[in-house]
């Protein structure tokens, strides 16, 4: 299989977080030759609208794909209906920014009620109560499916094929799509076929590796071509189904990478594009 | 939901792990009551047969389940075979030790050969080949599921559905059954239907908690009330399909519990087994 164009390269915002704020990651993908990112939130949070807007301005780069919204678990109503508002922001932001798609997550299990089906319940029921909000700005929300071990911490939607079953019922393809990370999925059996299932539904498509000894639940994502996962293999599942889209690199690791000069890590995605994507 | 009959309670030998060789966690379990134990392999080959079978004599303490077999990945020929032989010597210990049944795990993923279907099928075929040495002894092997988290570690099988399909090929509920292992599934929200599904080829009923900051992907297992885990809600799944077996506490926590005196780690267990069991 042929390594892909290298114009369809994204690097997440959040692969080069701790060493960098908003605009010096926009401006180091730039001088990288990378110019297309995915916003980080907190990221965003931390420099404002205004300076954000004017940084992917100045750098070139552009933001096809904010992460993330969601987290519609909240046992107490106050508390989800403050997430619903908050939300509705968050896609008027994604918009803001230029965004297509917003990258949207169920949270996880409260802990002061941890009762599964109620707290996926709840996610379904917050997710159709974005819809008309993102119909209204034209993005898309992508919905993503996490690993079963931040079941707790992020997402109770754990699979593709509980995610296709979600977009089954919600009948909106038009502004609810699906987002495949193949970090999240890449032990499921099923991913080829949920893949062939999911179609166009794929808006999103975040590739890391899984390390052989992992260390942390949530921030010690490998580099593509260190771990287990057969990156190349799932985008050719992806791309069977038509899909031509990005291939966004996003690297959790606080124990690695993110430790790692940012020009650094940069050019060593670019170089694993090619090799292992 | 009403506390389980006390005479149902088994600890698993490796919850005292560190503190405890073999000899000594099975005195700790008697001289605070409890009568039943699952061998751990590690243990038990400290020790030797000889005299692991005198320290559950002189104990009182009977060991109806074996832990574990299985590793059946690799991708060398050699490996594999070796694995095997393997095996089948474990499946004369546990017979010779009075267990009944043999908690097997797949093995995880082969970094040498990282393909998933692959491995899944090796595991798959040694299984089958394992099933004859199980029958001659009249042991039952129970197919474990373990954790996605761990596809890489220990197990390239993740879910009670695909256990339940690899038994429905394999046809042999006489000398197969299955583990339930509360830690690995609870995140599933098909469980209580492959529990369903599963019925009376469940043989092996595991249960600890899900910290909510996990800290290890292997050995930071809680106790049972500190978690994220109803457990009492998947025993009561259990029950719904006629099981009346053993509810065997198995907790990894070499964080936590494996450093604590190991007195106060069986009364707690006595009594988080009235309460969320």
């Amino acid at each position: 299989m042929k390594p892909p164009d290298p114009e369809r390269l994204c690097i997440h915002q959040v692969t080069l977080l701790e060493r960098c704020d908003f605009c010096r990651s926009v401006d180091c993908l730039a001088r990288n030759g990378v110019f297309k990112t995915a916003i980080w939130r907190d990221m965003l949070d931390a420099v404002g609208l205004k300076v954000a807007k004017r940084a992917l301005a100045d750098s070139g780069v552009a933001a096809p794909v904010f992460c993330s919204a969601g987290f519609l678990t909240a046992a107490d109503p106050k508390t989800f209906n403050k997430a619903l508002d908050d939300n509705r922001r968050r896609i008027e932001q994604a918009a803001e920014l230029g965004a297509k798609v917003v990258v949207t997550l169920t949270g996880g299990l409260d802990p002061t009620a941890p009762d599964l089906d109620a707290a996926r319940a709840r996610a379904f029921d917050g997710l159709a109560q974005l819809l008309p909000a993102a119909r209204a700005t034209g993005v898309r929300l992508a919905l993503e499916p996490l690993h079963p071990m931040v079941c707790g911490l992020r997402s109770v939607l754990s699979t593709l094929g509980d995610a296709n079953d979600w977009l089954d019922q919600l009948d909106a393809d038009d502004t609810l799509g699906l987002t495949v990370d193949s970090y999240a999925l890449w032990w499921d059996p099923a991913l080829k076929r949920e893949i062939a299932r999911a179609g166009k539904r794929i808006q999103s498509f975040h590739v890391s590796d899984w390390r052989p000894e992992t260390r942390d639940v949530r921030l010690d994502r490998g580099m593509p071509g260190d771990g287990l996962i057969d990156n190349r293999k799932i985008r050719s599942w992806l791309e069977m189904t038509g899909f031509d889209g990005l291939i966004e690199v996003e690297i959790f690791s606080a124990l690695d990478w993110w430790r790692r000069d940012p020009d650094e890590v940069v050019r060593t995605i670019k170089a694993r594009y090619a090799s292992f994507l």
